[in-house]
C-alpha cells in the first residue's frame, strides 16, 4: 500500500532553521473528490523566499502556517483526476505541499509543454526564477547596449538567467558569487565577462577592476556587504533590482550597515523592489521568450539536484550555505 | 567709492562647517567688458546641498574650489549692462557669487517677472526649491488621491511646497520637522492632515497614529533615523523621493544604520534619487502650475531672511541648526 510523506513546519526558526523546525509525517495518501486531481510529485523546488514565509513576520508572501505543510513549486504527473480538465498521466506544475502526493482542484495547476524543454525547467529557467529574472531585469533594470550590468547570486537560478539575458541585450555583464567552481562557471560556461568570488577577493578592488566603466544596473538577490560594495561604483542614472536579499534572512535582528541613501541621492539612482506575481498578466511573454533562447543555446542552465523528499530540508538549508550552482530541486520520484 | 564684499571657501570642512573655513574679501567692484553686466546682489539663498559642494567628494555638482568665491542663487538688479539682451534696471536671477556684485555674460541670466510674485519667490516657490518640490513630487512620487504622502524637513524651502503640492491632489499629507512652532506652522498654516516633531515625539509611534494607513510617498528631504522610522510604515508599491539628506551632509564618516533593503523587497517599493537640473526642459511647465497655484493662494510660503552679506555664513549654518521656517534667504541690499 503506498503511503504519502509530507513535511510540516514544526516551529518558526530563529536564525538559521535546524531540522527541529521541521516534522515528517507518513499518511495514507490523500483521495481526491469530485472536481478534483491526485498529482504525484516529480520535483519540488526549494527556493530563498520560503525563508521569509517561515517567520510569521508581514511580508509579500503568507507565512506558512505552524503544523501545516510547507508548500512550494512542483512539477508532478496526474494520477487519478475527477476533473475533466485533467487527464490521467498529464504532467503539471504548481505551488503544492512538500510532500509525494498532494490533491489539487485544479485551479492554477499549469500543464507543462514537455517539447518546450526538460520538464524540471518549469521550475527554473522557464518558471518562477527564469521569470523573476526576465521581469526584474527587462523591466526595472532596463539595460542598455553597452552598459554595465552586475548580478550577485550569479550562480543562482534567478541570477544566472539575469545574467545571461544581459548578455542578449548587449551588456557588459559582471558576476558575484561565492565560490572558485561558480565564478569558473560563470566566466566560462555562461560567458559572463567577469565574476568575482565574494569570499576570497577584494571585493571593492575585484569590482572596481571588473566594472572599469561603473556600473549602470544592479541585479541583487543577496544583500548585505555585497551590495554595499557595488552601490559605492554605481553610475548616475543607475538601476538597482531588488530581487532578494538572501545576506538577511536567517538574521536574528536587523543588520546594520552604512547608510546608502546619500549615495543613491548624488547619483540619481533608483532602487525598486519587486514580486514576480506582479507580472502574472506577462507571464506568456517571459516564457516564450526564456523559451526562444533555451532553444537557441543562448541561455544554458545547471541544476543541482537532491535526491528523495527526506532531503528536502537539507536541500533547502543548502540554499543558505552556497551548496547549489543553479536550480536547486529535489527529486521526489519519477513518473508512472 | 562702492566697494564689492565677497566669500571664499578658505579651507574644506570637516563635519559641521565654522566660520574659519570662510574667508570674507573687500575689493574694487569689478567692471564688466564687452557683452557683459554688472549685477548688484539683492538677495542671495543658501540651501542644504551647498555643503556637499564645500567637500571634494564626487557627488552629482562639482565642488567649489579652495580660494574661490563660493556661488548661490542670487537675485539681483542690472546696474551696468554691456549686453544688448539686458537694461540697466532689470532684475534677474542666476547662478552668482556670495558677493555684493557679480559680473555675468548673461547666459544662464533668467529675467523675473515682477508680477508672477515678489522677487524673492525667485529662489524659493518659483525658483529652485518649488522646482526641485513639484518634479520630485509629481514625477518620482506620482502621488493619488487618497494616498499618504510624508514629507521630511517639512517645513524647509521644498518640503512645505512637496506637502502642498500633495494636498492639492487630494492627499493625506504628514508633515515631519524640528519644533513646535514648524509643526504648528505645517498644520495650522500650510494646512498639512498632520506633524511629527521628531526632536520630541516618539517618531515610530508618532508616525502610526498620524499615517493610520501607511504611507504611499515619502519626500525625504533628511535621511538618518527619521526615514528609518518612515521605511517602517511604508505600503505596498509606496515611492521614496530622495531630494536631500540633511541630517548626513556633516558627519565625518560613513552613518551606520538598519539595512532596509530588505523592506524595500517585500513591500516592492521604489527609491529614486534627482537633481532638478534633470528638468531644466519642464521647467517653464513646472513654473506655470506653481505661479497659478500661488496666485490662487493653493501654495503659500514663508521666508526666513537674514540680513546682510556678512552673516551669510551664519545664515547657511543655521539651516543645519534648523532656524528657518521655509526659504532662507539673505538681503543684501536693496534695488536702486
Amino acid at each position: 500500500m503506498k503511503k504519502n510523506l509530507k513535511i510540516l513546519l514544526k516551529s518558526r526558526p530563529t536564525g538559521m532553521p535546524t531540522m527541529e523546525n521541521f516534522q515528517f509525517v507518513e499518511e495514507e495518501v490523500p483521495v481526491p473528490k469530485d472536481g478534483e486531481i491526485l498529482i504525484k510529485t516529480l520535483y519540488l523546488s526549494v527556493d530563498p523566499y520560503m525563508r521569509g514565509r517561515m517567520s510569521d513576520a508581514k511580508s509579500y508572501v503568507a507565512p506558512f502556517p505552524v503544523g501545516e505543510v510547507l508548500t512550494g513549486g512542483v512539477v508532478g504527473q496526474v494520477v487519478e483526476s475527477h476533473n475533466e480538465n485533467f487527464r490521467v498521466g498529464e504532467l503539471v506544475t504548481a505551488e503544492l505541499g512538500w510532500a509525494r502526493y498532494s490533491v489539487s482542484d485544479g485551479q492554477k495547476v499549469r500543464k507543462i509543454d514537455p517539447t518546450a524543454g526538460p520538464i524540471t525547467t518549469a521550475l527554473g529557467v522557464l518558471g518562477m526564477p527564469g521569470l523573476t529574472a526576465y521581469f526584474g531585469l527587462l523591466d526595472i533594470g532596463k539595460p542598455q547596449p553597452g552598459e554595465t550590468v552586475v548580478v550577485s547570486g550569479a550562480a543562482g537560478a534567478v541570477g544566472s538567467v539575469a545574467g545571461q539575458i544581459a548578455k542578449i541585450k548587449g551588456c557588459r555583464v559582471v558576476g558575484i558569487a561565492g565560490s572558485e567552481t561558480k565564478v569558473r562557471y560563470l566566466v566560462d560556461e555562461l560567458g559572463f565577462d567577469a565574476a568575482v568570488n565574494y569570499k576570497t577577493d577584494n571585493l571593492h578592488a575585484a569590482l572596481k577592476e571588473a566594472c572599469p566603466n561603473g556600473v549602470d544596473v544592479y541585479f541583487d538577490n543577496v544583500g548585505g556587504d555585497v551590495t554595499d560594495a557595488v552601490i559605492y561604483r554605481i553610475n548616475t542614472n543607475a538601476r538597482i533590482v531588488l530581487c532578494g536579499q538572501i545576506a538577511q534572512y536567517n538574521l536574528e535582528k536587523v543588520d546594520v550597515g552604512p547608510r546608502l541613501f546619500t549615495q543613491l541621492l548624488i547619483k540619481s539612482a533608483m532602487v525598486k523592489g519587486f514580486i514576480v506575481t506582479q507580472y502574472a498578466q506577462r507571464a506568456n511573454e517571459g516564457i516564450q521568450a526564456l523559451s526562444q533562447w533555451l532553444r537557441e543555446g543562448r541561455i544554458k542552465y545547471s541544476e543541482h539536484i537532491v535526491e528523495g523528499l527526506e532531503n528536502a530540508v537539507d536541500a533547502f538549508l543548502g540554499l543558505f550555505r552556497g551548496d547549489n550552482i543553479g536550480k536547486q530541486l529535489v527529486h521526489v520520484s519519477d513518473p508512472e
